[in-house]
């Protein structure tokens, strides 16, 4: 498995890279901020499972390469903004300081919007030069509704105006399916929809996602509860500092490893159909329940 | 031409309407900071060039709207996360409170956010939705490459790293051109295309985006000097205080007048190709360089 997801995220890493070269001088801090957090060791989740994804129905990686940097350019921006004082105020990520920490606020906002822009910039350039635009509209589109105020940045509101209160559990399952499962969940339907896969086996896609993304929620915050800090390159325990509702707080840990190995297992069945064509998606979605970091 | 230019903003409002309504409660609090700024009294003069260019060649508005609002959500959004303590720290803009002093900075950030997505998930829509996706493309592109680094956002990074420095005309230039310029030009060009203009238009037409872009700036400039507040609804003398290099500081009231006239006089010449139809955009364009606020 380990030879296939560095395969991955070299190919991703060059895609990225490509995008994200100084074009300007005027502007080169901001294209240093985004490369800056871009390159700080993001497990490339998002991106990996869109190539794999596309992989269980079509051979062509290239295709897919270009919307793989966009939504891995999306998720860091998201972090960047999350991280800012007026939102979670975190110094650090992964062991290094934050954004606003090395560039300053003022540029850590801009090179949040910028990762942001250029991800549709992207996905717009490959729309206008696809002999057929219509696939990849429409998994730019999946992408796009995800990432915004009926997705991602929809939990992140909620996810804001909840700290330091208690909320029922369908609160908390809107924060979590949105803020991380919305992007999670779209990275492989999009990569599903690139591949010109069918409906029935979108559906499958979709359903999975569903669910690596919400067991990778609750896994997270398992981990923010007993991880080991030097593998996490975090302090744990800053949900509980935060008073945030979490999974475990609200259901106690047992219930939830239960729940995480009920979801994998739903998954597992599901790729199954796939297989072996999903034998990496399978070691993968394993993988991500078991992570220690 | 304030017929005219009613009828527009009508048309425009109705379609931002239709795109910010709440639709989930649990994140209401970010569709109405969106409203709030959106609805803040703008002059909605991307928007409307955005339609009175798409008019000249063809007379369906209803194609050209989808596009007008999302110009109008992206140049929002940099109003907003510009507004930040981050960025340029203003309480007021257009005699109203700004975004962060009335939602908090969090959700401002998001709301911004969500603004500059939005105009991407409708820009995705319309394209997904056409029956030749051809020109909705190529005409969400111009728009998404003018708000990007490479334009509107490169402009804000070379604005704040020379926050109190003496500045070179040339990096004034690059920053006007790429702060504000870029959005506008892009709003005539995106119209030009969705209109399904010629290229020898459309190059007429960027032509005249550039010259109003520039123009528009250079009067904002000698605004905020000999500009009434009363009627500007804020504080002038600002760029002053912040030690902001700007046209009139660098060549003068006098030169920055005779720049505007000429800007204006060129960009009218050209709009006389298209006559009658462009009287509008001539009485808009002359007005812009009248305006008192």
């Amino acid at each position: 498995m380990k030879e296939t997801l560095k395969e991955y995220n070299e190919l991703v890493d060059e895609e990225l890279k490509k995008y994200l070269k100084v074009q300007d001088e005027n502007s080169r801090i901001v294209y240093e901020a985004m490369q800056y957090s871009i390159f700080a060791g993001g497990k490339r989740l998002r991106p990996v499972l869109l190539m794999a994804t596309h992989e269980l129905f079509n051979d062509k990686h290239s295709e897919a390469l270009p919307f793989a940097a966009a939504i891995e350019m999306i998720h860091t921006y998201s972090l960047i903004h999350d991280d800012l004082p007026a939102m979670d105020n975190d110094d650090y990520r992964r062991g290094k300081l934050t954004n606003h920490k090395v560039f300053g606020e003022g540029i850590a906002i801009l090179a949040g919007d910028g990762l942001l822009n250029k991800a549709y910039e992207l996905l717009l350039t490959e729309i206008v030069e696809a002999q057929d635009p219509t696939l990849p509209a429409k998994a730019a589109k999946t992408i796009g509704d995800a990432a915004g105020v009926k997705g991602m940045i929809g939990g992140q509101v909620a996810d804001i105006i909840s700290e330091n209160q208690e909320i029922s559990a369908k609160d908390l399952d809107y924060i979590h399916a949105h803020k991380t499962g919305a992007l999670i969940e779209a990275a492989m339907v999009s990569g599903a929809i690139i591949s010109g896969a069918q409906p029935k086996d979108i559906a499958n896609i979709r359903r999975v996602g569903k669910n690596l993304g919400l067991a990778f929620q609750i896994k997270d915050d398992i981990l923010d509860i007993i991880g080991d800090e030097k593998q996490l390159g975090k302090q744990i325990g800053s949900d509980e500092a935060k008073e945030k509702s979490t999974y475990p707080k609200l259901y106690g840990l047992d219930a939830c490893k239960k729940m995480i190995q009920e979801l994998t297992e739903e998954s597992n069945e599901i790729l199954d159909y796939y297989l072996p064509k999903s034998d990496f998606l399978k070691k993968l979605n394993n993988y991500l329940m078991d992570r220690e970091n």
